[in-house]
C-alpha cells in the first residue's frame, strides 16, 4: 500500500508532515509513502528523524499554493506546487491509494474533483469531518462545505457514503444517520429537507433515524449527519468555535481571582483533558468522500501525530475496500430509484 | 401603554407570566398589562403576588396550544386558547401595542404572520434572538428560524430590522452587521449568498462589514449577524448546545476525582456565573421583526425574571418607536432599489 502525503501548505510543514508520515511506516510494516514537496527540507527532517529510507520516496515539488490563492488558477498555475504534484501521482500511479495533506482546502477540493474523478453515480465529492460526542464515541458530518448547492438525491449519496466510511475507518456497525433540520418531526425544514426525508427512508444501506435538531449533535445518539456543505459548515465551525471560546474564557475568568486560580491548580490535569477533548486535530482528518482514490485533509495547524492520524485513516479505509462497498450500495440504490421511477 | 401576556404554554406559566408581568409593571410607571389565560389560575398568583390591580387586566382564555399542535391546525380550533386571544387582543385593541408569550413558536408565527400583518414591503417577519459575546457585549441572529427558505432581498431586510432592533431595545450604535457565510471572503457561498452579498453593500441604512464564518459568533466582532431561517437556527441551536454539553461534561469530569472536587470548590461561584453567562434567557426574548405590532418570544423555560425581561424588551421597542424606523429605512432601502432598476 501507497500513500502520497503532500509535505507543504500546512503550519507545521514540511516537519509535521515528514515525522506523520514517518510514525505511520512503524505501525504498518506493509506501508508504503511518497513525501511530496521541497527536497532538501524533506531530507533535512528524514535526517532528523534517523528515518529508514527502504519504504520512503521522495518527489521535489517546491511551489506551495496557500490559502490566498485562487483555487481554480493555482491549480492552472502551481504546476510545480506540492500539492498538484501529489495529486498527479495519485492519478498516475496505479500504486498509489491515497493522498494526505495538509494544505489549502479549496485548492484540494477542487484539484481532486478535476483530476482524480469520482467513484461512478457520485455527483460530487463531499468531505467528512469527525467530532467527538459527549458519550465518548465520534460522529460524522457529511457534507462540512464541498458543496454549498446540494440536490435532495445528494444527501442520500451523503449517507451511503458517510455510512461506508464509518464502518470501515472507524469500525462503526450500521451507522445511524440523521438529516440535520430545525426540528425533529418529518415535515419540518426547507424545500430541501422536506423532499429529501422520504428519499432517505427509501434509500437501501443506511440507516435513517430521522431528523436532528443541531443542538444534540454531541448527544452520542447518531453517527452521522448529513446536511448541505452550507449549514454543514456552520454546523462543524460552530461546535468547534464556541467550545473553544469556551475554554478561553473559563481560562481568562480564571486568572481574574486567586482564589479561582487556586482551585484550578487542582484541576489542571483536568482543564488539559478537556482542551484536548475538543481538539478536532485527535480525531483524523476530514476525508473527501466519492472521489476515486482516497483523499484525506489534515488540518492546517496539524503536528505530527496528527498527520500520523491521517495517514492511518486511509489506510484502515485502503484494507476496508471502502470504495468498493460504496460502489455496492450506489448501484443498489440506483436500482431502488429505478424501480420506483418504473414504478409511477 | 399596553402588553399583552400570554399566560400558558410555557414550561413555568402561569406562575412565572404572572409574575414577569408584575416585576415588569413596579419597573414601568406607565406600563399596563392584560394577562390572557387561565382566570383562576392568573387571580390565584396575582393574589400570591399581593400585586396591585390599578393597572392589570385578565382575560380568561383557557385553552393551550402545545408544541405538539399542528401549528395550522391549533390556530383554526383553538379558538380559546391563550395564543389566539392574545393574538387577537393585539390585532383589535388598539392600545395594546405588544405581546409577549412563552408558548409554541410555531403556532405563534403562524398568527402573528396571518393575524397582525407585516410592516408594509416586508415580506415575511423574522425571529432576532440575542447571544452574549466573548467581550462583554452581544449578537443578534436574523433570521433564526421563521423563514427556512428565503430570497437575497429577504436578507436586507433582515439586515434593516436587526439593525433598527439593536438601536432601539439595546442601544447599540451603528450596529455591525455581518453575512453568514463558509468564509470571509466576498465571492464565496452558495447562490443565495452570492446574489445578497452586493445587495447588503448597497442597502442604505445599515453597516454591512462581509462575510463571517461561524466559529466568529461570540468574538464580539459582530453586532448582527442576517442569515436564511434554516442556518440560522443551525447556528443558535449549535451555540446553545455545544455550551451546554461542553458544562454538563466539566461537571461529570469533576465529579470523577476528589482532587477536582476540591478545585472545584473553590471555583463554585464562577462556575455558576459560566452557567448564567450561557443562560440565553437572561438576554431577553426573542422578538418576531417585521410584524406591524410587536411579538415577543420568550424561551419555553422561563422563569419570571425571563418573562420580565420580555416584557421590559416589548416597552423599549415601543419606546425607541423602532417600527417607525424601520419603515423610513425600508422606504429609503426601496427607493434605492427603484433607482438601481431604473438604471438599468
Amino acid at each position: 500500500m501507497k500513500i502520497a502525503v503532500d509535505c507543504l501548505g500546512g503550519d507545521n510543514s514540511p516537519g509535521a508532515n515528514v515525522e506523520g508520515a514517518w510514525l505511520a511506516l512503524q505501525r504498518h510494516a506493509d506501508l508504503r509513502v511518497t513525501l511530496v514537496g521541497d527536497e532538501a527540507g524533506i531530507e533535512r527532517e528524514l535526517e532528523r528523524l534517523g528515518a529508514a529510507r527502504d519504504r520512503i520516496e521522495v518527489v521535489h515539488a517546491p511551489e506551495v499554493i496557500t490559502g490566498e490563492d485562487k483555487p481554480t488558477a493555482a491549480i492552472r498555475q502551481k504546476k510545480d506546487s506540492s500539492l498538484i504534484r501529489s495529486i498527479q501521482l495519485l492519478r498516475e500511479d496505479p500504486e498509489t491509494c491515497a493522498l494526505v495533506s495538509t494544505g489549502a482546502t479549496g485548492a484540494l477540493v477542487a484539484a481532486a474533483t478535476l483530476r482524480i474523478g469520482r467513484i461512478r453515480g457520485i455527483r460530487r465529492p463531499a468531505f467528512c469531518p469527525i467530532l467527538p460526542t459527549m458519550t465518548g464515541g465520534i460522529v460524522g458530518i457529511c457534507d462540512s462545505g464541498a458543496n454549498v448547492d446540494v440536490l435532495p438525491e445528494q444527501l442520500c449519496q451523503f449517507a451511503i457514503l458517510g455510512s461506508r466510511y464509518l464502518e470501515s475507518a472507524f469500525g462503526v456497525r450500521s451507522p445511524r444517520v440523521a438529516l440535520l433540520n430545525v426540528g425533529v418531526e418529518s415535515e419540518k425544514g426547507d424545500e430541501l429537507r422536506k423532499t429529501a426525508y422520504p428519499l432517505l427512508e427509501a434509500t437501501p444501506g443506511i440507516r435513517f433515524v430521522g431528523n436532528m435538531e443541531s443542538r444534540d449533535l454531541l448527544s452520542g445518539r447518531y453517527d452521522l449527519v448529513v446536511c448541505d456543505g452550507f449549514s454543514g459548515n456552520v454546523l462543524i465551525k460552530t461546535t468547534e468555535g464556541t467550545a473553544l471560546e469556551l475554554l478561553k474564557k473559563i481560562k481568562r475568568d480564571i486568572a481574574s481571582k486567586k482564589r479561582y486560580m487556586l482551585g484550578a491548580w487542582f484541576m489542571k490535569r483536568m482543564f488539559l483533558e478537556e482542551k484536548e477533548f475538543m481538539n478536532y486535530q485527535n480525531y483524523g482528518g476530514s476525508v473527501l468522500l466519492g472521489a476515486e482514490k482516497t483523499v484525506v485533509k489534515g488540518h492546517g495547524s496539524s503536528d505530527a501525530a496528527a498527520v500520523a492520524k491521517c495517514v492511518e485513516q486511509a489506510v484502515r479505509m485502503q484494507q476496508g475496500g471502502m470504495n468498493d462497498k460504496v460502489r455496492a450500495s450506489l448501484a443498489e440504490f440506483e436500482a431502488r430509484r429505478a424501480g420506483a421511477a418504473q414504478a409511477e
